[in-house]
């Protein structure tokens, strides 16, 4: 069973609305290489494990758990870059325009339709997520060899991705989610080496230079990369797999820890012109 | 963030392998009024949320907890309807046949190509579960009022699964859900009446027998479709909304509760020969 | 404007429950050369049309007309083959089973899950109808190739399906549509030819022997094959291009006829285990 | 069966071509919740309906008849909303440019490549329309609660996309469209009321304030959102549930009235440019 | 079994990047009468091909086999209008801006994201590429008849998309396949003249005036339109249907000939911002 | 460019015709794993790629030109595995029954319906190949890892899909492409080795008991799990990376070598009930 504490694992960096960068970090959210697919994926594979070997599912699990949280973190990203669009143009006076047509221009027009300015489940080209992305074979080796594909990918994804606005909302949550598919590579790639396989150099995957991406090394300075956080209320043997020496040529030693203290969820405006909540319509 | 003991929210009572019930309650975990829907849907409304009535967030948020535990629950009754299937033609002796040939006849065969007997994120027609499922418009009204249709949709099609099989695994894990899904009905249908509604006699959907169900009973007479369970770790406002009378014809007044006590996850033996998890094969 | 008369354009001749074949028909209904295919693809060719040979737009509106009511017969058979499935074995008392469990182990478990044994928006392998099937590119000559394609198709895959069950309600809605598909490859045939194509004796697709599907015979002496039904409340002008000589092979005359006097819709009694329509749970 | 008379149900007024609003009204005909779902849905529901209370049934295809008059109606607003895209930068001479590179910038390229500047079955993403939009479960109330969230969402849909353009043509058409969702919202409101729902100040939803949308007050002063246009050339027993005073907190008392008089279709200009309709190459 | 020689079939006109002009030229890679439909339809079709006229067979596989150097030729186009995206702004020193922040404001995100400046399997609106496109039904009429309408379908498309950007790599590419596509649009009527039918003036669809695609003039004086050519290392029953005068209103005679000589796969430098080919980074 | 020469890469063994067995097979043709894929997948990523190391281009495109004859392959042993089903019944006189209504029962009907007896792009479950499926990032690393999970799991699946009949047609197939899978698996571990992994015993996976698999030994003793074939008319530099000692646990050496011999394509009857190829109705 699960339970919450409503608290977000990272900080939104508050900075002007971009729907421009919210339709491509919907990638992140519900992209085929995206925070619903991680999610899923681990969900279905730790919850089909078979046998005996159950410090891997508690591996696989524990990615799982701090899953829901980066789900929830790109949701609340993607809102807060779109909160507030169309307002700047409510001032041009005597201006034959619709309040939100320039903000639509390079939008997914269903932020706007379908979402009261918020996230969707959706990837950057609007396709939606389809539970095909999910791979759980039952085999353990081809499991964890597809979840390095998955971590990997994403941080190669999101490397491309950060080139693409320089909004500190969107860059912020970029760089600690990089930082973290790190440690999940580092994990997926240990315990490939509990099995026999040894690295040589080739991890992390891509090779990023982290002076190209300045929002990741506090994350990196504080140990995000060879850490794996426990959010479980019971035991678990993740640390069995999770320990010694990174599997990667960045260096340092694993370890569990406790999850980070949580940031607040920021407060997310009524928005009128979308009926939303549509509460104080009521009471009118 | 969220957090984990590792419980399922129901018992898995054992049968036999039952490949056939495995495939239509599929629908019930990846269909598109299925537990992933469930799940997802209140998920983004909960994140999406924008105002200060934040007892409505806290109910969303609440459903959506139960969901998590929901999804872990039928992905483990899959499992257990599947495990065993075919081993009972391997004693045909002399008969040239292979081991799963009748066991995929009324089956999903991805149950034993892309799973390993185990479950899938897809429906009872194989059809993967679509990101476009999920309604998330940002008014309240019309995102409560879908969700009541979720959650009525939701006891209506396990009503009907409910005939397709005796087998008790899958019984009483969709006799459970059907008790649980009521409740959630009333949570819907209790909000709404916060902004006027009255309901009539119209719930709940369907006017379901309860003597047709047997395994119902005991769920009802613990009053689990009057209860809405608790998994915060720090305080939540459900119980503005959900308390008082229920808005079901059925009776009773509402109440949060704390969640059952848990029940141990069903342990899968290993498959050799879906090589699964494989690490016997690694040692030979 | 769209106007409606209460009545099926063919008669649904009852027969015992099929649900297999209800399965393998909703090809015709809800596949990629069913009648919501050509419904929505005359649909938006009519109504997409650019310039001033109209005639041809009446054509394609004429048939799209009648295809509405294709849609419809062929929701009211798959109905018919539905309802009543699983009460035979109501009867087997003292056996262990459920209501459903042999109904649907050839059928599309779709049909009592998200129908109450009724039609659904699928193809015979339960994949939901797809928007881009249909084809309007606004250049004539490809939009009525394209058409021709389509019909030919239908005539071909319904004479497949016709193989697949001898249920009477199944064999004489296929009979019927296969005749009229036969005159609407008549119908752009014949658009075609008075843009300079003379056919030879390729018409009509496929070459089918009239004796292999006895159920098609009195439609032929109806003289069905040669005949467009006019829909119209106002004036049209079909009748410029659908006269004189068939293009097909089998030779008479094209007329522009008036529609059949119309058979009643079926009666589809209430289910209660499928709580359909569940107006009684509501009084009880 | 069903007639036709060739009008639209409401003006198409002129304006300037706008591919940009051409792209998100796109919701209008081919999305989640646009007039193709509301369409099939309802032709669904009113085929597969069960028992004798068939003035339900009735309600339903009402409805359903008008929207094939809505669909219709969009196919020309889109129409209308592209044909001509493109000719304004003929004239910059001496311009190395494409006839199309600019009008393609905020379209949708498929109105240009698939269809001769006009109507496709998508939605404002891009993404085909889906037959598992289609919700017809056949218990009368589940089936009427999503008719009722389906027209609000429609309405909520509407009032956000006509913020996104200020073209008379977009708007005209979004505005109509509005007050008849709200007719039928009230149509499957009190449909639920007369099973013992009393509405309270709820619907409509959202509770949009028509002096935001001017263009819609003229169809409020005709009635239209208290009125249900009747269709039929038969009888029809809509008038047993749709009449007394509206469920809605806007008041006033529903009625079944005679369709508009009815609107020429706009004609479509040939494009030679994407060989349309392509009878002028034949006779060159 | 198939074999190759690294050249490609046209050359690639370098001119300079236009992302807006990969993405709909996608639809020619990528979209529902793209080359890898043809390539997947005709390789379907001819092993799937039933009884002995196998002339018919070789044709079908024969334009198969070009298809599959038209997908590799659009694949190269695509990568040669995206490689260097985004390098321009690198110069605007001091504006604070991203390097791919305008590139991305037309472009499919995708080609950013998920590929490295590259081609993807999707359309000009950024859907995947479907199964469900293919045609191959088994009846030779029906087939070739398709056949006709998906080659005279992607002539119209692509003298649509031509009008779209005035870039020479998009532009020849297109030219190059709208003689080829014409070309096959004679084979395959061609194919259903020696079945009977006289196409009178009906071909090539569209009717294209050549003087408006200069590039095409260079293919059509070679002969291009009316030669198809030969793939095989054994032989080929082609000739005696590809032969003779050609079914097409612009007159002349049908052969097969030899190949092209080839062209030059074009380089495709590294690009460090996309970490590929990555191999750098490895050694640094 | 592409060539070819009428050769199938491996027999088609001659059984009895098997529907069942079809169905499930079709994974293997158009799965998310399958040959289709594999195919499209390596397409992409050697004409995607970038760089000078075209030695590991040259590795994938080999593999590339393997995989069309895979295709091919599968394509014909599905034809085989459903040529002539429902023959049988057709003997049983006086029965009320038609000729294919047992034959669809545990069949894709798709297989009847779509195609003449004859091979589709779906999957197992009856679902469309889908180009989301395709993976090519163009980062060596990421692609080439991927590269080992597809061909991973193709082994994988083909192993459980071997165990669901025991049809000799099938069989064979399966039992060539486990081997052939394998090869792949080490040409993409063996690149990976050059960049500096080394694998200790994790090939192949899954560690498969060849003596399970008796169909496999031949292919084995012959070399096939360590042989790459060449399928290049000009010069490659696969062999830069494909020799010296195999990943695999299994051991031996690798090494570049011809092509099979090539084995006819099997003669496919036609089919007059299917309307397949039809031309004899044409003479009639």
């Amino acid at each position: 069973m699960y339970f919450y504490k409503e608290d977000l694992i990272n900080l939104i960096v508050p900075d002007k609305p971009d729907p421009a960068a919210a339709k491509v970090i919907q990638e992140v959210l519900g992209g085929r290489f995206g925070e619903m697919r991680t999610m899923m994926q681990f969900f279905f594979q730790s919850n089909n494990f078979r046998g005996n070997a159950v410090q891997y599912r508690d591996l696989i699990r524990g990615v799982f758990l701090e899953e829901l949280s980066h789900v929830e973190l790109v949701q609340h990203t993607i809102n807060q870059l779109l909160t507030g669009s169309g307002e700047d143009q409510a001032g041009d006076a005597g201006v034959d325009h619709a309040p939100l047509d320039e903000a639509i221009k390079h939008a997914n027009p269903h932020h706007f339709i379908m979402g009261a300015q918020s996230s969707l489940p959706v990837d950057a080209s609007g396709n939606p997520w389809l539970g095909s992305y999910v791979y759980s074979h039952g085999n353990l080796i081809s499991d964890l060899l597809d979840n390095l594909v998955l971590e990997s990918t994403g941080v190669l994804q999101k490397s491309r991705i950060y080139e693409m606005s320089s909004n500190k909302t969107f860059r912020e949550t970029l760089a600690f989610l990089i930082v973290r598919d790190n440690a999940h590579q580092n994990a997926f790639a240990k315990a490939l080496e509990t099995l026999g396989v040894d690295w040589g150099k080739l991890f992390p995957v891509p090779n990023y230079d982290i002076n190209k991406y300045p929002e990741c090394r506090k994350y990196v300075e504080m140990g995000f990369h060879n850490a794996q956080f426990n959010f479980r209320l019971d035991s678990t043997r993740i640390g069995e797999i999770f320990n010694g020496q990174t599997p990667s040529r960045n260096g340092g030693d694993l370890s569990v820890i406790d999850p980070p203290e949580g940031f607040p969820l920021p407060y997310m405006p009524e928005l009128p012109n979308e009926h939303s909540p549509g509460l104080q319509d009521l009471n009118s």
